[in-house]
Formats: C-alpha cells, sequence, structure tokens
C-alpha cells in the first residue's frame, strides 16, 4: 500500500456528523494511517455517493468508514458500489438516539456486509480501518499494539491512583462531578 | 394521465417480498389503477434500482412503491433519484421481525421524504397510491369513496351477524378460533 | 387543481406542535404550494376533526397533513373521514419522546393508509404534499427537481469547503460545536 | 343501575379480536353484570363508532371496553365522545406483536383517559368494568371479593398439590410440559 | 357516596412523585371529587400500603390511584388488597424514562387489574376517577360533560386565534418557543 | 447452615412457570443445597407471599428465588419483607415475551434490591443461590468449582469434536438442526 | 469471615464509573462491611482483571461488584473466573442509556449467573452484597435490618409531613420543583 | 499471506451457534479464504479463549470472527487479547431474540472496536473477512467482485422471470407461500 495516499476514506451524511467523524481522522492520524475525508449523501447527493464508492478501489483506498443518523443508508449505499470493506458508525441523532441509524447501519441483507460499531463510535471505525490496512503494514501494527498496551497501562495509573487518593480525593482531582 | 400505462410503480428488494407486495397490486386492480412490477435491490443491483428510479418520471409514473426488509434501503435510495412522491413497505423479516425495516424506511432526512405505511402494509401502499393519482382520475376517486363505504358496510354486517349468532355461533361460523 | 385555494391541509392536535409543524407550511411556500392550517384534536374536538375531514376533498383539498403526539390519532381519524391522501406527521413529546406517536400514526389497519414521515418530519410531510400534487402542476414539478438539485450542490458546496479549510477550519467557521 | 339493561359495552375493532375479547363477556357473566357487544372500527366505520359513543350514557352504560390491535384508535375515539370511563384492551396482532397498541391506547393527551390494561387483558377489564360498576351495585361488590378469594384459594391448592406430588408428578397431572 | 369523606385515595411511592401526582388532585377539586393522598411504598413500607389498601373499601373511598416510577408495583400490589378499582400511574424516573414503570404497571395478570393510563398521565388519572364516581354522582357527571365541552372550546378558540394572527404571531404571543 | 433442612425457597408466580423454575431446583440438587418450593403470587395471594417472605429467615432458609412474568411485582415484594438477599427470575410469557418481567424485577428502587438473572434464567438463579450459601460451606464452592471446570472442559470437548468429525460430521451426529 | 480484610471487591470499567459505584462503597460503609475498589476493564485491560477475578476467592473476599456501561462485559467476564457471586451493576452512557448495559449484563448464558441490579443501581448492589456476607455476620444482618426499619419510618414521616403541610407546603419546604 | 493456513479464525461460543456460523465457512469456501473454526466461549472457558485470542496474530490469522447470543462477550473479549480485525456476529437466542447480543457485540467502548454484522449474519461476516484479506490477495478481491456481479445478475434474472411469469405464476414455480 501506497502510504502517500489516503488509504481510508472517510465520508459522512451531513456536516452536523463532523465533529463525531473526526474522531475516525485523529486517530488514523496517531496510528499514522493516511486518510481523505468527504460529505455526500445516500438521498440528497446519490451520484456523488455512488462515484465515490465505484472509484474508491482504483483510487487506491483500502477501507472505507460512512457515518450518518436516521434511517442511516450511508453506509450500505457505497457497500453496494465497492468491493472494499465498508465500516459503518451510526450516528445518534433526533428522537430515536441512534436506534434508528444502528438497525439501518447494520441489518444489511445477505451480500453486502457493512462493518458497524458503535452508535457515534467513529474512534472505533478508525482503529478498526487501522487494524484492515495493518495485515500489510507492519508499522501500523505496531501502533494498534502499542496503542493497546497504553490503554491497559491507563487503566493501571488510575485504579492505582484511586487507590491512592481515595474516592473523594479522585473525583476531587478530575473536578469532582 | 395515460390509463393504458403503468401509474404506479411497485419495486420490491428480494423475490421473498412478492407475497406481501402482491397485496399492492391486488387493489390497485381492483382500484382500476395500472401497475408494472420490478424486483431490485438498492445493495445487490445499484444501478439498476437507480436507473429505474430516474427514468420513472419520464416514463410516466405517477408513484413508486418500494418494500423491503431490515435495513431497508430500497424506498429511499429511490427516493433520492427521483421527484415522484415514493412510498415505503418496511417488511418484517429476520430477528427483528421489521423494526428494523420500519426505522430504515420513515426516518429519513430533511429533503427526501418517503411516505411510510404499516409494516407488511402493502395493501395500503396501493390504497395511497391510488389516493395520489385519484387527484387527476375522478374514476379512482370514485373507486376510493366505494371502498371505504363496502368496509363500513362490511363491518356493520358482521357487527349486526355477531347479534344475532352470539359469540359461540359467530366463532363457529368463521370455523372458530 | 385551483392554485388560488389551499390544496394542502395542515391539522395539528396542539399549539405545542406549531413550532414543528410550520416546517411544512413553510416548504410548501417555497415550493409554490397554497395550504391552510387548523389545529384540532381527535380527542378533544372530534366533530371539528370529523366535519374538516368529510368536507375536505369538497372544498378543494387534494392533501392533509396531520402532526400529532403521543397516542396520535389524528392523521388516523382524519383519514377515516376522507378519500384524500392523509399524511402523517408523529410529534416527538412526552416520556416515549415520538415512538408513540409513530406507531399510533403508521400501524394503521388494512383500508385506511397514512402516509407517515420520520418523528418530527413536517418537512418531508410538506414536500411528500408537493409531490402528490404536483401531478397536475408542472411548476410544482419543476420546483421540487430544483430544490433536489439544490441540496446535492449544497452537499457538494460543504464537502469542497470541508477540503479547504480542514475539519478545525470548518467547524470554527461553523461556530464549532 | 338498572341490572335488566347492558351495563358495559364491549366493542372491537374486528371480528379477528373476538377471540381474545370475549375473555370480557365471559368474566362479566360470572360476576352479574350485563353486558352488549359491537363490532366497530375508528376507522371503517367512523360514524357507527361515534354514534355509539355519544349515546351510550343516555342509553344507560356505565363503562366501556374497547378492544384493538396495531394503530389502536378506538378506545381513545370513543372516550372523545363519551363521559363514561372507558376501559382500552391492546390486541396482539401483527409485526409489533401489541406493543404499537398498547402506546397507542395508553399514551392519550391529557383530558381524555383510556384506562388501559395489559395487551390481550380483556378479562382483566372485565374486571375492571365490573368494579367500576360496583361502587352502586353491593351483589357485584361482594362478587369481585368471593373472586379475589377464590383465586387466593386456588394459589393455595396448587402449592399444596405441588409439594405432594413433587416437581414431576405435578407436571405430569397437568400433562408435563 | 359521602362527598364529605375522601372518595378517591391518591397514594405515590415516593415524594419525588409528588408535583406529578398533584395534577390528580387538582382536577380532582376542579371536577368536585373529594380526595386523600399518601406517600406509602409496595417496597419500603409493604405493611402501610398493605393496611391502606385493605381498609380503603371499608373507609369510604371508591377508587385509589397509585403512581410509581421504576418497577413500579405500587399499583399492582395495591390492587391485590382490595376489591375498588385501581387506577395506576407510570412515573417516567431513571435511564429507561418510564417505559419500565409502563410495562411494571399495565402488564398484571389475569385477574387483577390496574387500569393504566399514560406516563405521567396523572391528571388523566384524575379524570378517570371522576368518570368512576360519576355513575352515582350526577353532578360530578355534569362537570365532566362541561370540561370537555371547555377543552373542545379552546381547541376552537386556538384554531381561530391562529388563523387570525398567523403563525409568527400566535408564537410571538405564546412567547414563541 | 443446617443442611438437613432448605436453605433456598423458591417461589413462582403461577404453575404455568414450573417448567423454567425446575431448573434452579435440578441445579441446587445437582450442587447439593437443599431447597423448598411454593407457588404463590404478590397479586392473588398477598398474604401468603408476605407470610412467606416475613418467615424466611427466622425458618433457616439463606435466599429466596422468585419467578415470574408480566408485571412480575413477585420478587420486589418478597425483597420488601425479608432482610434475605431474593434473586428474581423474569420469566417469558405474553406478547412481551419477557421484557416487562425484566424491566418489572430488575429495575427497584434504592433500599431494595433484587439480584435478576436472565430473562428464564432460572438455571442460573440455582446457581447463584449456591454460591450465596457457599460462603459458609466449603463443600458447596468446591461443587461449584468443580462445575465450572466441567464447562470449560465440555467446551473443548465439543470443540475437538467439531475439529474432527467437521462441520457436516457434527450436524449430523447431533441429529443437525 | 475476617472483617478486616475487605469482604466485597467492587471494580468498575472505567473512572467515569466512579461517581455511580461510590454509592455501593458508602451503603458497605453504612451497613459495616469492608471493601475494595478497583478500576479494571475487561477489553483494555484483560490481563488484570481475569488476574484479579482468579485470586479474589483466595484472597478473602466472598463477593465481587463489577460496573460497566455499553457492551458490558466485565461483570460476565469475572464471572467467568471466580467462583465468588459477582453482582453487575449496567451504567448508563451512551445513546442507549443502559439498556444496552443492562442485557449486556443480565442476559448471561446458562452456568454463569451475573446477579443484576437496575441500571446505575449500585446502592442496591451494595445492600446486596451486604446481604450476601450477612448469612455468616449477624451484626450486619441486624444493620439491614435496621436500614429496611428505617426507610419505613421514612416513609411514614414523609406522609405524615405532607398530610400535616399540604401539598404546596411540602413542595415549598423540600424547595418546590 | 500464506494462503495454505487458515486466514480466517472462526469462533462460537455454543455448538448450537454452528447452523449459523457455518454460513460463514460456507461463503469463505466460495471466495477462496482458508479458515479454522473453534468453539469456545467467554464466559464456560474463559482461558481457552484468551489464549486463542492472544496466539491468533502470531500464528498467520488475519481476522477473527466470533459469534455469541444472549450477552455475546465472545467477540468483545477477543477483541481484547488481539491486535487483529474482530467481526462480530450476534446470534438470535431466547427471549429478547438477538437483540440484546447485538447491543452487546456493537456498543464496545472506545478503543476495542467489534466489527458488528447483521442478528445471524454470519454470512456477510465471511464476506466482510474476505474483503479484509483482499487487500492482499487479489484473487480474492477478482472472486469479490464476480460474486457482487452475480448478485446483480440473479436480482435481473428474478426480476425478468417475474415480469414473464406474472405474480402467481412466480409463487406456483417458487412453491407458492
Amino acid at each position: 500500500m501506497d502510504m502517500n495516499k489516503p488509504l481510508v476514506g472517510i465520508v459522512m451524511g451531513s456536516d452536523s456528523d463532523l465533529p463525531v467523524m473526526r474522531e475516525a481522522s485523529d486517530i488514523l492520524d496517531e496510528l499514522g494511517v493516511p486518510w481523505e475525508m468527504l460529505i455526500s449523501s445516500a438521498h440528497r447527493a446519490p451520484e456523488k455517493t455512488a462515484n465515490y464508492a465505484r472509484q474508491a478501489a482504483g483510487r487506491g483506498l483500502a477501507v472505507i468508514i460512512a457515518g450518518a443518523g436516521g434511517a442511516a443508508h450511508l453506509a450500505g449505499v457505497i457497500a453496494g458500489h465497492t468491493p472494499l470493506p465498508v465500516i459503518g458508525v451510526p450516528i445518534a441523532s433526533g428522537a430515536l438516539n441512534g436506534v434508528d441509524a444502528l438497525y439501518a447501519t447494520v441489518q444489511m441483507p445477505p451480500g453486502i456486509p457493512v462493518a458497524t460499531v458503535a452508535i457515534n463510535g467513529a474512534k472505533n471505525a478508525g482503529i478498526l480501518a487501522a487494524q484492515v490496512v495493518s495485515a500489510g503494514l507492519p508499522e501500523v501494527r505496531d501502533k494498534i499494539i502499542d496503542y493497546k498496551e497504553k490503554m491497559a497501562r491507563q487503566v493501571d495509573e488510575k485504579s492505582t491512583r484511586l487507590h491512592e487518593l481515595g474516592i473523594d480525593g479522585y473525583l476531587n482531582a478530575r473536578g469532582g462531578k
């Protein structure tokens, strides 16, 4: 894979999804995986969406992340147009608070999978994308391993701090709650 | 409107939806509205679906009915490609029994409506399609009015029969339950 | 159709629904479709509701939009009294946040459809109403097509802007979040 | 109250509800409360429903029980037309299995209550109706008290039998399961 | 019935339910029905609850209203101890926001009904209690009829005002939203 | 603890729960913990239930398991009357298939816990009861440890058999599906 | 049991759970049961979690309380590694507000129970843990009995105060609402 | 990647999941991707599960598919022990019919993604695994492209057949329904 070109395409259905979806690009930066980002829509810009999906593999992308809310068709529609793995991020919005987006993203029919992460789980979508590309990129694999070790260490440190400070001390140090 | 050509396009995502979706064409026959029927899929046959939707208005269709189950994107994807009103029928299938299809059909984003009927409500989709075309077709409007009167009469007749036969008699006459 | 008289009747169950339901009238204005608006209630003002529904077709209306929350019977009750197509807007209110209104609006029995849009989806109800009347009104059809093109252009512009400004720049320009 | 005329009106939206709704009339018979039964529909026979509800109090009814499935508007619509207490029975039917009917029955707006019982809970609707009329009918009150005592005795007897027969013996005696 | 003594007992599981439950006593005052109010708990004060329920009929009460949140057992437990009709008010509280209380109140087993109203629907519980006692109290029946007429008039007045002021004018007059 | 008297009381709301609840007594037999079994009901036999709960600790019981369906109040009501730990088994029954029983069992208010297991999870209720009494009974603790090791071995054996037989062979040996 | 060493281990998946989980340790303090507290994670620190669970019984713990949100695996994973009873606290977090955590905690497979309390019900987890250890600790049993009596008294006092102050007076004294 | 060794590990929590999970291995065979299969359990065989996950990357696996029902912790626990991408298949079982497994699989905390497919969607899990490994295996990529084209063709053929045979003819040919 050519690390000078984006390996991961991040698409979102609306710019209101950007504060959530940027967690995907942030973690991809941290893991050293190049990405590109696009606002498109399965419904409002269907041609743009289809064209992007159809050209993705040829342009060198290895994975596409798609985030949308409500009747979240974006990831599924993209998956219909590309042989690449597609990761779906259901976005919480409106009265159903993301259950609609979760069902509309994950319950894909046989033949066209969407790799779905948690509601608003864009960070995990980024990590998953990195895991996918890491097969051919040992340095990304190493960064993922480091990242997991860092998480375990942080849990340990927090537990130790809680032991040392006690509950009230710990909560005060965090700004309480 | 030209009554010699189909006015209503009925699309379904899978031939397993046919036993439900035929209730739409059956009632359209009863109400005298010509229709055509298609199996397509937002995911497995995205080009076919997009082409059909883009050409529908030019071909003289006035309404499209789309039925699908699971992450039911079909109606929404069609709605993205046509200025015609699109009626969505969520089909019950799989473990979530149609709640997924309902949410994926009805929770469309601002700008692209799908007129959603009940889960498995293909008959009502047909009636709704007839109501839509009836604006310019007085003979369809009359058939709808007749149909509503017939329903009211049937309720009356059943109530009278129940009064006459009593509960046990009525249930026996229906084959009990 | 006579464009000097209302073609779309917008009914809501309570004046607390007005901030949502006005999105229907706003978009109908934008699409050039005349409308009228009414507060009524299937439960608190059943006669008024029934009378309005029974006279709607004769008064020249082509579609009725009805919005209500909770046990949202308004659209269904109106649909029982008119041969016109009825569009239902489930309004989010109270502890169930619109799921109750969605089910009470969309799950109509065979024979009496309600064309249901998303929870709080009054804007889409307006667009759908315009789509319904557009069969006989080419100028409305054209406005719908323009509207769809404008949406696609806006998606494009936002995507371009995001590309130019980067994530932080874009979010700052929007007032962040 | 005149015990020679029906005190409880039992209305159902469809004759398919009869096997459930007859549990209301059966228990009313057991408790000695006269009833009448009607098939009507808030949507298919709205005039019949409204007329029945409007005349109910004048005809000497004291309570109305209404059962319906799906977007179950029947009880609420009747409650809009009468000052009598209305008991709603949500009927399980279709893909949502009664959750739709429960929400559409119980979530009534302020001003128009429906006394809702469990999904398919027609027997309890009958008992509740008897409790309502029992205020003025001491012999009904006594039967309700007897009924409650009988239930407690039956629980006791079953528990004793289980103690005597053991689990396998008890299940065999019941036809196992 | 003796109007100098309470006819309706209003019980709530916690004083945090008081702001909701007082809507029951307020409307009972408006409808001229005397009431009494109690804080008790099926779990924290089971003896008190059982004693109250067992003595209610003998003390001259005609109906009991019980409101509780979460695993809302209060109404059901009271119903187990009295032949009087019991009205349950599910209170929204905690993470499930009243769905738990609704199910725990309405899904009573055969033999022991609870007349359930909407989540937080204490006002309707009060009206329902008034409807129950109104059988023997014509002056309460008349007040209920007046109340219903007043609601219909208010709907009419709001609709007229909306017609006169327009949407913006109406919303401004209400303090917008 | 006196192993010659029951340590665990198993209560169920209806004899229809017996096929599920016997899984609790079966596993308690396997783990060597004496039990007793009772049919009672929070609603139909409230005195019996309260008396049983109040006397349980004094009679030498260490844990109570209570199983019920629908508005499952049994475990919570028992917990209100005893200082012993109470384990609740939500039973699937009726249209909501156990979600009602789960919420009515687990969502107890602060102060009165019910240790809830899975819907129909009576076997786990038995294991949990054995874990509770095992603190003072080393031979029960040992049986629990053996039981866990046996489960791990069985998983291993099945996996090995699948490896040896292949998928078709394994499924045929199990009687296919 | 040795009251100088912790009898209850309280584990949480994230320090954001601390404000909820401290309610467990607070009530254990009140009931005189020694505890220890740990931050660990089934996913981010799997070894730490497994080690803690495997050593718990040997270190003298009698019960483990585990709280986590989202796909809450912590309690179940711990239960897989210990013969001790494990109490699970589903924590409300994110878009599903604890329903995910409830299902992921309570729906354990046969063989490995988790004693689940209400969403955010850490206080009840603490009481339940005290009930479990109280079998061998009469002084804890006595404190539990006192605690229950105090709750009953508080309900009584509130009810009396409401009677004395009236609704408005009571609400004002509480700071209204 | 070495195509003579398994690239995909398929793990399931119980042999009752085998009829569903074999759809993953079947499609992997069709797409030419070598796999291995294992029965393990996050709860009943935690060591085996952890060991398998920890060794997976070193043994040359590129992806792990994990299927489980109920409180489905298997995929998440595996994901905690490996840097490889993990695909989760929620299995429908028990009273909640897979919603529990879906939430317990997809709602993973930040840092540890599980790529979740539809309830019982093992076939899509296999396709997704093939998409993941296809980055380095052009012949797999080609098979995926062929597979997608075959699906589109099949939709076309069915639609043509429906056009030719009519609804009744088509349904008869399929064995009706």
